[in-house]
């Protein structure tokens, strides 16, 4: 299992900080270095024991280490892999923790020196939690991380970060970018959204007839806005396609609704529990 | 509290055979008898001790009852309601537990004589799961339990059946069978459309990428596709205004990703958000 030297974690919330404690409760590198723009959040990581020590300074930060994991929002993302590019060791690897991959990876490819070890990662392991004080060593266990390399990616790096995140108990996959974003718009994006609407069709009248229907279906709607409009507009064609996508399948339903029309609801309907239980429990 | 001599429960899966687990457990009666169309469900509900006899024979099953709860499907409720009407003492208290009341309890105000003692109730202890194996005593504690008495309902009627539920652990409220309609189509007949229409969206290809918050979306949607068929049809009117009205929260949601509109979609999400916190954790 490789063994890092120093790793910087850009972005000390739920994702770094559960990255950083999971490094150190395994053991797997000397040093890891939480880099933030709060102080507060600093204070926060460092006695959560999620990094151990930790800088304002991006630039300071990231000088030393090996392997650098920026866990900020999607669209500060490419801002702050710029920034460590042109500060951290010409060795380091750099990866990230963003949920949209097109946008972010193909940016940088134009925006990043060609001998830059940039490779994207996305681990699904969101939760509508945020802070460091919600910080899981274990978080990321059998967890799907999606790694994103491109046809610039020298292929020991894409291994390098893979072995990144299965030292930390994750299963991982590869696609493209554009792969990614279509897959997981259906997957994340969208029900999103959808859970949004579901959310916002509700109102006081019905608070006391909600069931566990209504808890389980609505839950994501409670994930932070500012950070979903961010992972929304990052993917915003994806999006926009996985949702006219859902919307066919809602008119088949509504349709065979209104017209009554047994045969074909018990047939969409069953298409659905299919579709469900070949999935997931 | 109210106890019963016999009651008689028609329909011994998940919601039947709770309710005969948690008389039986509370001692709230002397004999629970159910009744059943296959003699396999019979037999399993007698082994698990859901009821303490049990006959095909509908007349004869409930013509001692001075309580009868009626937990088929609702397609079959009126039918089975005008059954016992005919068969039952004419002081027995009926109930049911179906999901939507209007058609009901409205249908049954013209075909049951005057004097029977009708009234109907909705049990919101739904669960994809089913069968008298599933049968739980404590299925009902706390749950919510609507009952649904009309002008016609005698005032002591509606408090003998509220009763009945308080003492099976449930919290119980009283609405007009429409308010009940409008209200259960919102918070689950319309999430359980958009569940379906979510798992349909879903393909093989998506799979490696399915995580928490899509099986949290999708769960409703491994709901019985024939009992579900039943419950939208018996409720269609309400069901088709509550997916209207989601349909344009959704329009407006994909209206500002479309046109990357950050701020309306941060305040759309904020009040889903909002909405979301206000009910259920």
């Amino acid at each position: 299992m490789t063994r890092w030297d120093t790793v910087a974690i850009v972005g000390v919330g739920l994702i770094g900080g559960s990255i950083g404690l999971a490094l150190r409760q395994r053991g797997l590198c000397r040093e890891v270095v939480g880099i933030g723009r709060r102080a507060e959040s600093l204070r926060a990581a460092e006695q959560y024991g999620t990094v151990s020590r930790s800088t304002l300074d991006l630039a300071a930060g990231v000088a030393r280490a090996d392997l650098i994991v920026i866990c900020t929002p999607v669209g500060q993302i490419t801002e702050h892999a710029r920034a460590i590019a042109s500060a951290c060791r010409p060795d380091a690897l750099i990866t990230d923790a963003g949920s949209s991959k097109q946008q972010i990876v193909r940016e940088l490819e134009f925006q990043l020196a060609r001998g830059t070890r940039f490779i994207g990662s996305h681990p699904l392991a969101g939760s509508e939690k945020r802070g460091p004080a919600e910080a899981d060593g274990n978080l990321l266990v059998d967890r799907m991380v999606v790694i994103t390399p491109t046809e610039l990616t020298a292929r020991a790096d894409a291994e390098s970060v893979r072995e990144f995140w299965s030292s930390l108990g994750a299963r991982t996959c590869e696609m493209s970018p554009e792969a990614h974003d279509a897959a997981i718009a259906i997957t994340s994006h969208c029900p999103h959204v959808v859970a949004a609407a579901l959310a916002s069709t509700a109102g006081p009248s019905e608070a006391p007839l909600i069931a566990s229907g209504w808890r389980d279906t609505t839950r994501i709607a409670s994930g932070d806005p500012a950070l979903w409009v961010d992972i929304l507009l990052s993917n915003r064609g994806a999006v926009t396609a996985a949702c006219q996508q859902f919307q066919q399948e809602l008119s088949e339903l509504c349709r065979a609704i209104d017209a009554a029309d047994e045969r074909a609801l018990f047939q969409l309907l069953e298409k659905a529990k299919r579709s469900r239980d070949a999935v997931a429990n």
